[in-house]
């Protein structure tokens, strides 16, 4: 059998996770590596894992003829140019989120997939961890009846650098994206209306940016059912990951998880260790199994378990609760295009 | 020592409980209690715990020369003229929430209580419950720094009758003002904003009420914060009555409590009680409480632990999510006395 | 209807709180309080609850023509001559734990009720826990199927002072007795080998009084069943009164009750405040029903909780526990007569 | 850099185990594997991996020049031959739990290893587990004061098949080992005498094998400190792996993993899925941790987490309890050694 041969475009942390996930596929061979700061480091790092092509150049990975699929993993701004490029070079593609910060854009991007035959996939990786599917399994197992109420809490440990900061498309596009994903993955129906509150209350460089750092936003879904998210750049305590969702025959709540399960008892107090400090430590797994699925996809037929129409989704809810922020009224998902039209006007 | 002495109006399930704590200080007694529906039940029931005074007549209670301060716990239409005659006839004052459905007119009972000098407590309950106070301990104590978000679950086992629901002034005035005084208390800033977006997912009756049974709503409080609370009617697996403030140094977060700790672990899985089932259950100790602060005040001069003013700021944000729900958008505190005034032309 | 009658020996800590949960039931009367150490303060403290009575004299309680029922709460030592004086005298009886520190007069005492045909009930209270009893229902609903592992931690928050040590019979009979009452209870089924293991790890105050501190027993139960307690005079962190009962279907457990449900997440960690302190604090509901079913036994009918045969029995494993620690071996319950018989003449 | 070669002998479950965790390492080379039942299956698995050699004769690995050390994953009766050969051969060695049945062929593979100079790991995988290094961790901070009692509770979710338990060594000596260990693990101190309590309650397999399924164990360490261990061949809610240290300061305590966080809460109670199912699930991180401190100690040479000293002790107090358990009398490990030449002569 031959291999699924692959192309990493932009090998910053994200794309040298998805690099070392796929090597542990024995079915998989990465075929080459770009990345616009390609230097010693790289070219070591590439070495010492059998790749032996790297470029500075995506082209050469999106036009090389061995090359069955790409990682995007570059800046967002270059997202949809590269997703056009590789839909038109035949190449299937995996994109990290957001496919980019204009609805329009990212529905070209879709529909030049959807014209060229070939599979997308997003890189929203909460999906694929255990806790958020333990979830998913019961609300589709009918454990929590008809769903009334989904609350996400997401909050960071730490604050981004003003250089992040001030690219990363705001509080909503950058971070809450992967929670207004995670609120249509576990509720399976969408969100029609959105009501945003933010403020700044961590660190005034969010302001400095024209970005907040705490927001409670308002959902409503198409099923009737309402969604509540709250997030924060700057949980001193670890990642807070946790979903709770709420119905007609009871609820379902998950929990962050932890290094370990020690309980210490002191005349002080009971005390535990924190979470699992960020993303890279709490969704390890998860980011393995969400390349897995996109290989067995390519292999074996499989759906994609996330689509480029859901990017496009979370993106029109992270850019309605933009626009409820900066307006302070609620927004619904039918008039975002309308709205849209008048902000690009004015 | 001459004992404390107290009369009862309205002799429901909460004048019960409010008179059976009562009975329990020695440096209290209960001289008389009136109820609308006095019958031969409540008779059995004052005889045997020694009340010689039962009347249908409120006026024989506020009117009787021995009685030093009354417990009002008849219904909320009554609460306004009741405080303003126990005022006038120099009573204190114990009331239930809501003080009225009418800000004008808890305004008014407020202005009589303070004329005529007396104290008045409102039935704000929650903030005796040992888990609400250890919130509002840490947050005194600056465990968790400056407030960032301030997140209540208040959910009832089961919606009430039809009956009740048609009198009840709606969810926001019946059950979630308790929330609304709980986010005042434990975050110690008065609220400046409300958004609240509400449905009728548990039972049709709601809506033919003009009412509705699920919610969630955004506040933004005088000090930045922001908070949200989430109602339903109905979760069957019992009261569920959680809060979590999280700030600058971290998060205090409050479960339920159960009936006891065991767990079993079968081969279907790990399974523990559900939490206590209703107020009564759970909040037992803490109606003992606000009554024995109450009779505190009046014996030893401290202060009173929840006022007239308390009352009348729920009962404001209370009105404000009303108008938000019903206009779907979001309503300053400031504007309210204006929109009331619209809303009464109108 | 007549109330019952109730006179109470011994007017210290635990005389007093049964006292009190005993003033709270309306078809009971304390006509006397008798107690070697009375004084203008429990003049007071009876005079304060309306108790006529008050004598240095158990006499004068146990002849007393209108008691119905004494509860004897003075030391150990007076346990078997009050019992047996009470028992003629025609009184139903409650006893503290336990009857005594010799098995010979415990059974003494107990042939002297069933003599005289009254009722004995003794205040082996954790039987009436809401954590404890839970197991127990677990265990006869048959949830657990077939026992194998019954496992006990019972901890105190601090250890006793040297005066009560020297008297207080050993941590077996003074405070692993009421673990060995509640394997009895839990599990349905006689202890009938024991294996005791001891140490002093607290404090050498300990070793002084010919006593320890640290025990691990290991029991055999007629069912075939094994168990384990574990005992320590001193855990830091608080009082701490766990169960774990194990078998063919599954597992229940207890944990300790908690004074509030707060977690404090920080930098630091993830804290939460400690148990209950002490006896006082975590068995207060267990004192009340005790007694509760005590008066319901001589008011209803109802079949005593705890009988003078659990006493004897929950001495007899004490003591073989004793003899186990001091023999280094296994002692079976079935020599323990002969084993008394030879160690009372070498 | 020249890569570590190895060469597995016995390539059962736990044989591939290690083989998949050493693949990992970039700095490791499989050479070969050698398995008494080598066979078309093996075969297509160590092509798969690319490794060249499988042979049927652990001679061919032992013997083979370009090996540097071996991992002994063989039936337990060929560990004691295979050290001593592998030793004399220059070999460092990697040995699965227990050595063998025999303390003094222990002794001696222990003795074959100093002679040559060579290294050798025994199996003990719980050392290596995120939730046992954290309360070494702990003990080793002094964050529990001086120790007083360790618990542990260690119960498989099935029963093994008869075929197994006939050559197993019996409950202690396959099964509690690793208790055993973790018991000198965690505490620091060696055991200086045993009890042990056993019984066949899950299954009558155990009797006619002459073994047990469930066993009670208390310790007494050289530190003066307690111990106890309860096991079980079936606990139905799966993998129960427990520890608790107690101590002048307070106690750590672990609890099991699970698969997720997820709490259910419906009418019927509050769920939550059973733990991890058995030790491949468990231990899977710590497995591969051993055998990378294996291959450090080998590279960089780093210390031996566990040594044959750490074999030979847990088989001394394994033989101690299943003394104990036959005798029914506590055993003191000084008298070991003729007890067991007694039970050699009878």
């Amino acid at each position: 059998m031959s291999k699924v041969k692959i192309g990493i475009i932009g090998a910053g942390r994200i794309g040298k996770i998805h690099a070392e996930n796929l090597l542990k596929h024995p079915e998989v061979e990465i075929v080459g590596v770009s990345d616009l700061f390609a230097g010693p480091e790289l070219e070591a790092w590439t070495a010492a894992r059998g790749i032996d092509l790297l470029t500075k150049d995506a082209n050469q990975i999106i036009g090389h003829p061995d090359i069955d699929a790409v990682f995007i993993c570059s800046s967002t701004d270059t997202h949809v140019p590269l997703i056009k490029q590789a839909a038109q070079a035949g190449k299937h593609i995996f994109c990290e989120k957001p496919v980019s910060m204009s609805i329009a854009e990212t529905a070209e991007a879709i529909e030049a997939v959807k014209q060229a035959g070939v599979k997308l996939q997003i890189g929203f990786n909460r999906r694929f961890d255990h806790n958020f599917k333990r979830v998913r399994e019961h609300v589709e197992a009918g454990t929590i009846g008809d769903l009334h109420i989904i609350k996400i809490t997401s909050r960071d440990p730490n604050p981004p650098s003003k250089e992040y900061i001030q690219v990363s498309g705001g509080l909503f596009m950058d971070m809450a994206i992967h929670d207004f994903d995670i609120a249509r993955f576990v509720s399976g129906s969408e969100v029609v209306e959105v009501y945003a509150q933010g403020g700044v209350l961590v660190d005034p460089v969010f302001a400095e940016c024209d970005d907040i750092d705490t927001a409670i936003v308002t959902l409503k879904f198409a099923s009737g059912a309402l969604g509540v998210i709250d997030n924060s750049r700057q949980a001193v305590y670890g990642y807070d990951q946790r979903v709770e969702v709420f119905g007609s025959k009871g609820s379902v709540a998950i929990a962050n998880d932890h290094p370990n399960t020690a309980v210490v008892s002191t005349a002080q107090g009971i005390i535990s260790d924190k979470p699992l400090h960020f993303f890279l430590e709490r969704y390890m797994g998860a980011y393995a199994d969400e390349s897995k699925q996109f290989i067995d996809s390519l292999v074996l037929g499989t759906p994609l378990p996330v689509t480029g129409e859901d990017g496009l989704q979370a993106e029109r809810i992270a850019l309605a609760a933009k626009l409820s922020c900066k307006l302070n009224r609620s927004i619904k998902l039918a008039e975002l295009d309308e709205l849209i039209l008048q902000s690009a006007k004015s």
